[in-house]
This record gives C-alpha cells, sequence and structure tokens, in this order.
C-alpha cells in the first residue's frame, strides 16, 4: 500500500514543476517579449532543466498557450472574487466594474498576451491556438460584469455597451504599453462609468425580470 | 548651367528609393511582424542594394521609425481627405467619423505599429522614439473628428468622448488581428455613434460657439 502514497508527491513535483514553467513564461513574455521567450529561457527562469521543460511542453507554443490559458483562468478567479465585494448598486459601483474590466486589460496577463497576439497576427498556426483562450476570456468578463451589475448578459441592450467597455478596455491595455497612462486612464474609466448608466438605464435590472412578463 | 538639371533627378532617385524602402518596412512589419523587418529583408523587398538602404537608415529603429512618421502622415491625408467627404451632419454623419477612426485603427498602419508598439514594450530606447509619433497621431485624429462633427476639439465635454472613441477604436483595431472581426465591429459602430450622439447632445456645437458668451 506504499506506491499510492509514494505517487501523490511525485505528482505534486510534478504539477508545481509545471506552474513554475507557467508563471515564469508570463513573466518573460511580459518583460522581455516573445523573440525572448524560449522553453531554455523560460526552463532557466525556472529554475527547471530544459529536459524537464520539454518533457511537459514539448514545443513553445505548447508552454506559451498552455501558460496563457492557465494564466487567464486565475485572473478569471481575481476577477469573480473582487465582483463579490463591489460597492453598493449606483454609480460607484458602476465606477467600479468599468476599473475591474480595465484594470484586466492592464495587467501583466495582458501584456504577455500582447506579445503572443502580435506574434500569432503573422503566424496563423498559432492564431488558431490562441484566439479560443480570448473568446473565452471575453465572453466570462462581460458575464462577470453584467452579474455584478445586476442585468441579464444575453439581453442585446446589455451586451453591446459590456462588449463597448471591453473594446475599449483593451484599447487602454494597449496605450498603457507605450506609456503610464494611468492618470488619463483613471478619467476615462470614471467617464466611461457615467456614459454606461445613462445607456443602461434604459433596461431592466436582471431582479425585476422575474416579474416582468417574458415578452417584455 | 547643367549642374541643378542633373541634381533635380538625383534627388527624385534617392527620394523615391527612400520612400520605397519606407512603405516596404510597413508590408514587412504588418505581414511578418518585428523580428523580419531587417534593413536587410527590407531593401531585398524593395528592391534596392543593402549599402543603398544603410546610407538612408543606418539602423533598423532609423528605418522603422521613419517609416512609421512616413505612414502616419500619409494616413492623416487620407482621414483628412475622407474627413470632407461626410454625410450631412445628423446621425449618419457621426456613424462615418466613427467609421473613419475605426477604419484608421484596422488599417495596415495599425497592424504595423502595433509590432513595434509590442516591440517597444521591452524596449525603453524604442519606446521614446516611438511615443511622439503615436500622441501627435492621436491628437490630430481626435481634432478631424471634432471638426467633422462641428465641435471644438478644446471643450474637455468634447475631448473626453472622442477620446474614448480613440481608446475604442484602438481595441478594435487589436481584436481585428486575431480574427476577421468586421461583422462584429459594424454593430459596436453604430452602437458608439448613438452612444456619442447622447453625450455630445449636451455640448453646444462650434457653430453656435461665436454667438455664444465667452464665458459659457
Amino acid at each position: 500500500m506504499t506506491a499510492p502514497e509514494k505517487r501523490a508527491p511525485k505528482q505534486d513535483r510534478s504539477r508545481l514543476t509545471r506552474e513554475r514553467l507557467l508563471g515564469a513564461s508570463i513573466d518573460l513574455l511580459a518583460t522581455q517579449g516573445w523573440a525572448a521567450t524560449t522553453v531554455g529561457a523560460v526552463a532557466a527562469a525556472a529554475g527547471v532543466s530544459r529536459g524537464a521543460a520539454q518533457h511537459h511542453f514539448p514545443t513553445r507554443e505548447d508552454l506559451i498557450t498552455a501558460a496563457l490559458g492557465h494564466m487567464i483562468e486565475q485572473r478569471l478567479e481575481d476577477v469573480r472574487r473582487v465582483g463579490l465585494d463591489l460597492p453598493e448598486p449606483g454609480p460607484e459601483r458602476t465606477v467600479a466594474v468599468v476599473r475591474l474590466i480595465v484594470q484586466h486589460y492592464t495587467s501583466d496577463l495582458f501584456k504577455a498576451a500582447l506579445h503572443v497576439w502580435t506574434a500569432a497576427a503573422s503566424d496563423p498556426a498559432l492564431r488558431d491556438r490562441v484566439l479560443p483562450f480570448e473568446t473565452h476570456m471575453s465572453r466570462e468578463v462581460l458575464v462577470i460584469a453584467a452579474d455584478a451589475l445586476g442585468y441579464d448578459p444575453a439581453d442585446l441592450r446589455v451586451r453591446r455597451p459590456l462588449q463597448a467597455t471591453l473594446d475599449l478596455a483593451r484599447g487602454l491595455g494597449l496605450a498603457d504599453v507605450l506609456s503610464d497612462d494611468s492618470a488619463r486612464r483613471e478619467k476615462v474609466i470614471r467617464y466611461w462609468a457615467e456614459t454606461l448608466d445613462v445607456m443602461l438605464a434604459q433596461v431592466p435590472v436582471a431582479s425585476d425580470r422575474d416579474s416582468a412578463p417574458a415578452a417584455f
């Protein structure tokens, strides 16, 4: 009966090695860019042998797409957690939700993802691997934001302004790559939150929907 | 008196060589990315000898920043020209202005610029050279858009929504790098134009300003 006991720590070590490689990939991508993020460089940064790294991730594309997927799940969990701890419903809650979305697109994950997206722009095979992550992430952020504001994410009158918020946040994330854009960004966040409240004021909140006629 | 006559064609040839190198740089950046866009590769694509290319542009950074600056001026002229030929003032003009801004950020220039920005993210010296172009371009597009809509670009109530429009357009440009986003983009353009009209409805148009008190 010792075999299962021995297997567990080995699996743990393997999982830890994997996670260290994924974390080091995101760090290297965000700070050094695509060309510098090779399996060898990531292994060195993670303190893992090149052979062990290649055992987990045979190619750079395997490593980087796994890193993106892993970090997106972690970020989405962070966003969900913050989403549980927002101000009372009202203008300040909208500001907090817009800020949450914008912070998501100015995070280190976004900076790492930007290097991957840019590389994927001239690499169709990489693009096919990366696109589902981006689609999944956008959809989840939109649902979290709609829930936090008390609206139905399936309602087109909710989805359109929130989708525009995501596009705006992506643009702010890109501007932040060139210069520290944080002071201007805070003004845009407040301005957009006001606009969003005006646009969403036409939509009944989700809690009203249950008592409203289905066709409403 | 033959010397000046001979000088002119030589200057023309030199200018043409320069323009071919700048155009080839943008093409290569947009389609192949930063790593592939070396002085040698650009010279080959432009049908210019490597020596002649290096005479004009000693380093890759010289070549690429000159190419960005040149193409930005060309694109701004295009935007100004389209700006003269818009629908009558009204909702459709706003849609046309938003579309003009979004097209600017989904152009080949944007795709080329994205590669430079991403490279600049981990290269402070390149960033210092690229940032003034981006600042200049954003400012000019904002002024063109405000003029086309008949508003004063110095008015904060005008600048904020237009700045947000530029940020949105940049985000849409980035989304378009990963997948053909044109169908969704057209919906966002129409939605955003409606929103912009709501936000700008509070602001007096520029033609009213002359008759309005200065402090208004």
